[in-house]
């Protein structure tokens, strides 16, 4: 009885991706992993454990979020996000260039921008789509479900330093990152033929310290696909800000309005009622359960570890609240280690399951420091970003 | 022969819609125009003589372009750009709100609205999507061939006399300027639930003279189809940001970016090579031949008084240039009666058409007193929008 209605519930369940993991947490293989294990054979064996593939071309992975125990994401698991085909660069002839509103244009290349003084920040990295799977009814856009998110810490050099190489001009009002990926977007709405993936940050935020250009991940190069040579690491924002495959630094006099902080990475802010366009910035406050996943079998009557992971980017967490009835009542979590700012917070909390068997549900909410918190739904002007409300865990006590 | 080879043409040819309502000039009754009948029912019979159907919900029809004849459109037969279904609005209840960053906020009825100075301009309006249906490959979007334009004289209330009512404060940079009409877009990008129909104006602009709220089309009030009771008139500038059912204008502090010169009505601009997303504005310099029609079978070895209209947003009409031979040589077109600002100007031009039989191509190029002429093809970049290029008439010599 209990593997049928647990089978059905794979079927019927929106979820059934991540649920169709367990089976590899557990060291079996399903044929949902054989499309990742097909990725990886053009690379080293086991380059990328238990991550799960969104999409094959161009490719985008899940971190496994199920398989959360540290709060540093190994790099062959933090998550892949790419929005055309990885870049394939020789950093022998690798130049980063910063000019436009400057006093000069610079370039540098990758052993000078190791001499430069270096900065280490623990940043976690979520994908303002991270979640969009879990909306009703169902969106356009990777479907990403719970681990279009990672944490590492990331060395580099302070995007200020760069900037006053250069010498920025008076009137410079954005940074526009530049990638070196490029490609066209066929699907409505159509970029102008190929278009290389860029996004600007304000001038303000570009000289804060903690906004570097990362050629390290955890204390080692960054790999292809997150971003070798260098990469901007902008803490604290969605991951599309954090441009991989850096090849240009662009100061701007007006705002920038590139197709992936206007078509893409864009949301509705209401002015006098009416929608206007808005780029996604800041990361907002979340929290996500690792265990139990959704629909795993509980055993009645035992204290059960329910562990997940909270942030924000705006402040550090003031707790994680875990509900056990569908939200009727809120128990504090227990915050794991101290707050670093811009890194997520492992969170646990023992549960004491009922002896009733049967359906519970599992909430849980982050508040942060600034007192906001993680709503009940989904606002419909944030589009399909910024997806941070609660997404109830359904386990089935036995 | 020639019966058989015209109506393979077609049957071929992109422009079949076009080409249809000849009959319809002609005084038969085709297919066509039947669902165009259907609407009518609902209205006084003859309400709109010969417009073609594009779209029934939201209403959406073409100015019969080769009936072309005077330079004012009559009323009945301007073309009919709607988004969403039409108001129904009633006069004695209609206010018109003028607020924001502004001292004051002022309502004004239709009678308050009446006794303020008029002002008469008369103004081509364009689609900024008229002649999208010429694109290749096939685009998304209203698919307008060559009637998304009407020209007509307007009468009301320069827009600056409501501003300096109400008391535009310092730092107001834009004019937002609300309709009645309002609905949900369910295609990708999806609006943000239900939307009011909204475009602003830069400020500078907004204050110009001849920038009117009008009450009256060619000397009548305006119809529900046009806007009644008011609407705004942006001549020279495509027809979207002529705001029609006018009911909220508000000061804006910052450039406004609503849905409808973001997501809608707006193209690429360069920035360092990368595009950047920027409101439709101003009409671009254009020129379309209204006579022949596409595929006429034109007698051979008489002459033949080609016709059509041309006009340019930013400055008045220089010339307007014909080519008989797929544009290997260019003729003066004779511009008929004076410029009129943000007026089209109509041409003909007497073809003497070869005694060869065959294919020919009739081409119209205009070029405007700042110099700017038709370009031969589209530019990725306007997306759907703005399209001005050289559009080849081909005929049959008989």
């Amino acid at each position: 009885m209990k593997n049928d209605k647990t089978s059905q519930n794979y079927t019927l369940n929106r979820r059934n991706f991540v649920t169709g993991i367990i089976p590899v947490i557990a060291g079996a293989t399903i044929p949902s992993w054989a499309s990742a294990k097909e990725i990886q054979q053009t690379r080293e064996d086991n380059d990328f454990p238990g991550l799960i593939t969104r999409e094959k071309k161009p490719l985008n992975m899940e971190f496994p979020f199920p398989t959360l125990k540290n709060r540093i994401t190994p790099n062959n698991q933090f998550f892949i996000r790419s929005h055309f085909n990885i870049p394939n660069i020789d950093a022998t002839n690798w130049e980063l260039e910063i000019g436009g509103n400057t006093n000069h244009v610079i370039k540098i290349n990758l052993s000078e921008l190791k001499k430069l003084p270096a900065k280490k920040v623990m940043a976690t990295i979520e994908c303002a789509g991270n979640g969009r799977a879990n909306l009703a009814p169902k969106v356009k856009g990777l479907g990403w479900e719970q681990g279009g998110i990672s944490n590492a810490e990331w060395t580099g050099v302070p995007l200020s330093v760069l900037l006053k190489k250069a010498g920025i001009k008076v009137g410079t009002v954005d940074i526009i990152l530049e990638g070196n990926d490029e490609g066209m977007i066929t699907e409505e709405p159509k970029s102008p033929g190929k278009i290389k993936f860029a996004r600007s940050i304000p001038l303000n935020i570009a000289m804060q310290d903690h906004i570097i250009i990362a050629y390290e991940m955890n204390g080692k190069p960054l790999s292809a696909e997150h971003g070798f040579p260098a990469r901007a690491i902008i803490p604290g924002w969605y991951g599309m800000a954090s441009v991989k495959w850096l090849m240009k630094i662009t100061a701007s006099e007006k705002p920038f309005d590139g197709y992936w902080q206007t078509i893409e990475y864009a949301y509705w802010k209401r002015v006098e009622g009416l929608p206007t366009l808005t780029p996604v910035t800041t990361t907002l406050v979340k929290s996500e359960i690792s265990r139990p996943v959704l629909f795993e079998a509980v055993p009645a009557g035992k204290p059960y570890q329910v562990r997940g992971a909270g942030w924000s980017g705006d402040s550090n967490l003031s707790k994680v609240e875990i509900s056990t009835d569908k939200g009727n009542s809120w128990q504090p979590a227990k915050l794991i280690g101290p707050a670093i700012p811009f890194a997520w917070q492992l969170f646990e909390f023992e549960w004491v399951v009922p002896a009733k068997t049967g359906r519970y549900s599992l909430m849980a909410r982050a508040t942060d420091q600034n007192g906001k918190t993680q709503p009940m739904e989904h606002d419909l002007d944030r589009r399909t970003y910024m997806v941070n409300f609660i997404s109830p865990i359904d386990v089935d006590v036995i």
